[in-house]
């Protein structure tokens, strides 16, 4: 059974209701469980054994739930698998819609700062070591982790994607 | 001496003109430079000490360069100090401008699309390890590394910025 | 107990309706309250501690509240911590989205407008007082002063963030 | 004789080249002076008396300069005044077009956050303190100042204008 | 008591529903009763001692009304005072937010047209009458007249704000 | 002849530079031998036998102006007839385009912001008065005074266009 | 009695409901009723005695009904005369929200399309037949009609509007 | 031979240089030589056998010139034909970029305005009489007509576009 | 009877509730029976004899169905005729609205992003092999195909329209 | 040697003057030796061994060249190879800036407005023929062509990318 509270002593992230309306039904259900168990992304992603980050997208509705998400997610939630399974959850996403860009939220702007601030360096850089080409945001994984030194408190996130070269036609 | 090209094999990145209106004077004199003596961000970077995106990041005008990059980057690239000293290298950057947003170029796309459908998973996530805060993406590095696998080749980015939580007034 | 009313004179500050949409569910309860007992923010910001305009962010949905907050919230307005806790109050606040960006408001574009017309003086003050870098909005306090002489009413708003400078990387 | 550099040892701000476009012929000029001699705005602001962000603000033409101004500023630049009476120097300042918004400017953008995010806490505390109006931001003066205590260091921004009461008609 | 419908025999304003949405509470009421007892705002200002378009003004939620507004309101009207001091008619109005910009009605977009063309002429007109400022557009009232001649029935729009100019600091 | 500089003892209104690229050729030459002979609107509107706006208007390329209008203007300011009709002068303007909307510029701001807080009210006082329909900005005139009383400065400006009803069809 | 249907044999338009929310509640109310009966806009128009684009722009909000328009619709449509005058069916019209611009719909994004491309010819050719000035919207009327040919059917679009110059003043 | 002027008395229309930028290189060379002969759109368009509104559209780059229309173009003018195909003038177009939407010049905001307020109405008007499609604006003509009766001058533009209904795949 | 979901074992598509306020109330019916049916695009497009995307944009309310379409449907899905009738189903689509642009969903930026890229290309290519002119989106079919080589899977997808001249007038 | 215009008769397509200033320099060269040499890109494409919306996107600077393609395109073109290699064809294009969306050209938009209404039905088919994931516009190829049936000339387009599925994290 998993832990209740985050292992870093902060209290657990809820559903901010003002966005609920741009999110899709299962995404209250989740939240609320989430909510009434006290449960980390941490100890979901655990339980389901996905990453934190697609954990929390699921959540959102920006990632697609596997069947043995679904039931994974049910015991640990205590939410009737039929009840999930009504909702979308194992639906194709409709991606992007919850955030609205330029995003207005603090910590999200800081990442949008970073694209806005770095775009042609990382193009450039990106271009001399694989060609011409993007890096998949599709076929790609993400983490963020907690790093401590004598300076204070870093956080660390990594972006890992296909290398995808323009074809040649 | 810095050895000519990259070392993957493709093309050094040159400036494309049409978005240099939008940069500072020694844009263009840092780039005629590197395609000139055809020199990749790597053999710069580790020419000045610096890491390759923020030595990018010099050429497009997006970060300030001390009195000894100056130094450094006369010499690497055989322009006199004192025609670079008159440019605003060493100056306050006036960062973000050379981007338009939403970013047209699929490169930098992907990245702002990461933002898009992760941004409120990061959120979730990072106030859970960390509380109520920002990433910050001023006390911040980045880099960017090559992986391969049996899967193909892949491109990974690392973000590293000091947390800084909201402060209690 | 708090006094009733505001020092000044003037009608206490209630919830427009027609924002109260983009706001979380306990800025409709928090400000209800302060309404029923014509409360001011000043008297509330003196009951939990805090200074005027951290206590409206709370009521907005804008700031965290910590439990300690919330116990005397609770105490303060007459609502069951239960309810409170009920809801996003201590949780991780989703800033920035009750506000339209440029601002409608007479009041808050003035604000804007300062910024818009003395941005570039402000930085070019700051980078030489400071270096590179920004001053934070999160390690951040502000309050606001009334101030009367010869010329009249003056109104004295204070920002004082942490300098944050641009990491060398 | 005005000292040269700026008192804090950073280097002194000079224009952009790539905004210089947004602003009116004396900008130009100033600056190129400014850069020559090496002045500071907090030498400029004493020569000439005024305030750091208002002989900044004339610099970026966002300010109107008296015929006293110039005078000064002729004298401490070494500009014929001749030279700067031709420009619009001591017209009517075109204000705000040199910033577009949302800032993308790190710096600036800090400041935009700040209204974003407080917003309706500064007019609801403000409509307490003063009723119904708004505080002038052209009847209105602001300043820079730096602190610094054990936490680090801190930069204040203290903006003061004139209360206006919406008229009763 | 007040005379039922208009002096000039066009039937009265009512609420356009699809705009009620962004209104205050106390506008559906008001507007409500306005059109049960068919009075114009020519009526309700005089009764209340008020010009027209601040009276139509106050209907639209965006001028405040005193105590002694709500009485005559109440009285006119025939609504329970306290029915309306349980709404924000007397609280401090959120403006500007009922109107898109630019505006799509064509009456009122003939007024953004004004601006739009005349915006310069006006300011540079208004900088030789006054010097460099601001008309204030809250120390400021406004009244619409009716005026016929040979050539047809006019229009005439009068705005008076104070005039202010911006500091010296 | 016309005397110097401006009844109000106020600088006369030059061109920005920097919103020349937005007007007609003619805009330039005008305003260059405003500058050279320190003529006001005012003197110019009384020589050419039209209101100040308007005189204004012409100058920035927003009223056309009649032979008549031309050979005055070339007189009073020494232009040759034939170098201001080698102009667009006479031509239709192109209305509109050297404005920015919304307005950054603080007094055209203010226009801006009366019609976006009173438009409906405008709207509701002038259908009343006139039925459905418009005030047109085409049949239209408009001027600016100035008043003065022991609370101050005032600027009056007044906008008087013909009511077109809509057609019934 | 009007016929059944449309003359063309395709079916009568009804509304959309997906936009019925930024239209006033009498649309919905005619709407309703003109599907029962099966109406089409020709014979509304007929019955009312106005042009079917008018008839259409009254259904959608868009131009006011006489009292005599409401008449002739109760009887035609058979909804009371009082339930139609409860609504807003013979108030001013809040014009232009219902349409996004640009339009997504294709039929009228072609207009749309006019106005881009012939925006300036038409330009051209108005001011050489009338001088300076422009075709009212307001003054105006327009209407539908089908043309056929060996090349195929021809949709004619007639617009008639009063020309109205631009005072000197 | 072609007559000078307009046959209505008003002025030719002429090029405004602040939008030459966004135009092709042969609008400049024709715009100059129909000022210098000073001929109208009316006989310009009978000289090649064109409508007003596309000869106008031609010399806007906004329709494609047929080789005898360059020929007659040539001869009409007086321009030699090699410096005319030496521009784009018989090249393909790249249509509607000379117009910034929403327009800002009145004359063409009103077709714009009339757009917007009467688009769900032409949609429904024509869905009934053509059924399910769109009115081309390729398949396309347009023309201006000027008439006159006892309320004035009117002016009529008659769009005529064949009718495609939508494809069923 | 129809086979139960996909030919290529993924889950069938349904609706994303967030989407469905903008679309029309069958949107909602037909998805609701596909989901309960499990059935796919691919096995109504047979059903009632049409394309697969064109199926599915019936579902989404872009396009019209036929009376025979809707009888297809009815058996197909079990909804009795009646209800569907009831709704738009059969009525002229509102096209467009459902689709925010630029789209954030990454599947349809890929499309929106190879117009960005391509659009001139294209244009170039169409021009020369066709003259000038558009390939209509009416007159106009689309169809989605799935292709395996050693490369991996691909999408091919093929839009046919009918080219359309622009007319000479 | 390649032949001549095109095989269809219709000119070539030449570079448009107006958005030369948003394309990188090789644009220019290439498109005055195409006009020169009256080239089509079928031509062009099947000297350099490319499709021809490839060969056009190098034109317009939207792909890279290789090599091979500069030697082919010196030779084709007359074009000294190392004036090309002095441009930036061989660099990494920055993609997307040549084209402002939405698109107002009428080619260009039609294609927009296919990926606006048939968005999501593509998305719902494509998900149920290939599951979770996106159709890459980076591994992607795509061709124009040209079809003739007793109902008229249709043009075909294909779009063929590799499909990419949502890596499961």
């Amino acid at each position: 059974m998993s832990s209740s509270g985050t292992s870093s002593g902060f209290p657990i992230a809820v559903l901010n209701q003002d966005i609920a309306a741009r999110l899709p039904a299962h995404s209250s259900i989740l939240f609320a469980a989430k909510k009434q168990k006290n449960l980390s992304f941490e100890a979901i992603a655990e339980a389901i054994g996905r990453d934190e980050v697609a954990a929390a997208a699921i959540f959102y509705g920006q990632a697609q739930a596997s069947p043995e998400d679904v039931k994974k997610l049910s015991e640990l939630l205590a939410i009737p698998e039929t009840q999930l399974l009504e909702t979308e959850i194992t639906g194709y996403p409709d991606r992007g819609r919850q955030m609205e860009m330029p995003p207005k939220e603090p910590l999200v702007y800081r990442l949008y700062e970073i694209v806005q601030n770095y775009g042609y360096a990382y193009k450039a850089v990106m271009n001399e070591k694989f060609g011409d080409g993007i890096m998949s945001a599709i076929s790609f994984s993400t983490k963020v982790e907690r790093e401590e030194d004598d300076k204070g408190v870093w956080c660390k996130i990594t972006l890992r994607g296909k290398w995808l070269p323009f074809s040649r036609f």
